[in-house]
């Protein structure tokens, strides 16, 4: 428990967990980059598993979903908040920001700046839930970097249910990941983000649809190396050398989070609670 | 508007509308059977668009949400409420008809007995969302209609995002149709019920990959059926002969419910209108 830290912190926000919430289990990419890299940071983790998926919903109702998943981490005293999910990090970051009252992070500047740093021929693809390419936030966000980029989006509203019933290498993910990607492709990308937390489930699949001279960005990677800079800038490491605590929170039951979420966090998660929130 | 309805009425209640609710846009496949059936009934539809899907969430959650919908339609005054949704039909009715205070007719004894009056051999196929086909309330139905008759079931959750991105006759689809259904087939039935209001959309490719021995059993057209007898025997059939008002509420934007509303529908919807609850 994060409470029993010694005490050798400087600040006493230190050894408070860093708060990650998701519209359900893809968020846990972003849990696993942030394990490798902060090895001794307490995680809180809510999925909204009960008004799963968020990207196929309206910017008004993503946003009121997302002002109760921040007040719930909040509640928890949370020192930083790492906002795993794209669709909310595109059209209610500022949602999170105003009522979070610590360091937000979402994943799409991160992405971005990982993109525009990678591409050689500023030719930059981004494929996401359909409220995340409606958005344009990662097109506004690499222009803000590089006006001279050019950013070709692409919505892959299938990708997400392929993904959690575990066609991860399958003909018909391969079929539709070729009717999705196909038009990218033809614009010479040499450079993708995958813009949702599920798709680096699909990277096998979406690499050899694209080809070799194209880099995959995830974006959960991005946002875990830009929560671990400003853990730094802030001086809010936990300075703790003991175990990590993970704890997770779900909106609907345990069990199903649990199965697939070993799917994307490489390991079993333990103890998952059900909490009511909205 | 139903209120001006000529009062030739015996029963005031006679002239109120029918209410229908589903997780999102697929009841509307109950809406056009009846709109086919009884022309002068009016209508109005909950979508919980907001929430959608219900099939891969939990007993508790659905029953919580489906309190909610019976709430909204109660609150608007409806003489009968069907429940368009396979999920809430083999999780909640009990929930529903706690709360109405009207006759409420689910899907699942209708698509029971269509399936037991069709069939030559006994075994029954049953395909539906992941909560429906968990329930056994298919199951359960069928073996109180006929005790020997053998159900076959199958959870098929990639069915309905396929066909709410409108990918009904597609390569993909037919891949991932023969994955889920090829188990039936081995069971040789010769009826399938179809347990989710997307999947007649379906129809050809699941008829294909079945063959031609195997009849279909649309749910929703079952359920329409009994509505109809439930308004003749209760003396509730609405007397006018004018056209029916249809009145359509959703959760979420209207938008995207009006868009894909017309391929169930088979018609434009005209004024879609968001409410909020829960």
């Amino acid at each position: 428990m994060y409470i029993k830290t010694r005490m050798t912190t400087k600040n006493p926000l230190q050894s408070r967990p860093i708060g990650v919430f998701d519209s359900g289990v893809g968020g846990l990419t972003l849990v696993k980059s942030l394990i490798r890299r902060l090895p001794h940071e307490n995680i809180i983790y809510f999925g909204d598993t009960a008004r799963v998926p968020y990207g196929s919903k309206s910017p008004e109702v993503v946003r009121e979903y997302t002002a109760q998943d921040t007040d719930f981490l909040v509640s928890k005293g949370v020192k930083m908040i790492a906002v795993a999910c794209n669709t909310v990090s595109s059209v209610a970051l500022d949602v999170v920001q105003k009522r979070a009252r610590v360091p937000v992070i979402g994943v799409i500047v991160p992405g971005a700046e990982a993109a525009v740093g990678q591409t050689v021929n500023r030719r930059i693809g981004v494929i996401g839930t359909a409220a995340t390419v409606k958005s344009n936030a990662y097109r506004d966000a690499v222009r803000q970097l590089d006006p001279l980029a050019e950013v070709f989006a692409q919505a892959c509203p299938l990708f997400v249910p392929l993904v959690e019933e575990g066609l991860l290498q399958h003909r018909a993910t391969e079929i539709i990941a070729r009717e999705y990607l196909f038009p990218l492709r033809q614009h010479h990308i040499d450079t993708m983000i995958l813009g949702c937390t599920h798709y680096p489930l699909l990277s096998d699949t979406i690499a050899s649809v694209l080809g070799a001279g194209v880099r995959l960005i995830d974006s959960g990677e991005a946002a875990a190396g830009s929560v671990e800079s400003a853990l730094d800038q802030l001086q809010l490491r936990n300075p703790s050398t003991l175990q990590s605590n993970l704890q997770f929170f779900v909106s609907d039951s345990p069990e199903k989070f649990s199965r697939i979420g070993e799917l994307f966090l490489g390991r079993t998660l333990g103890k998952v609670r059900r909490v009511s929130i909205g």
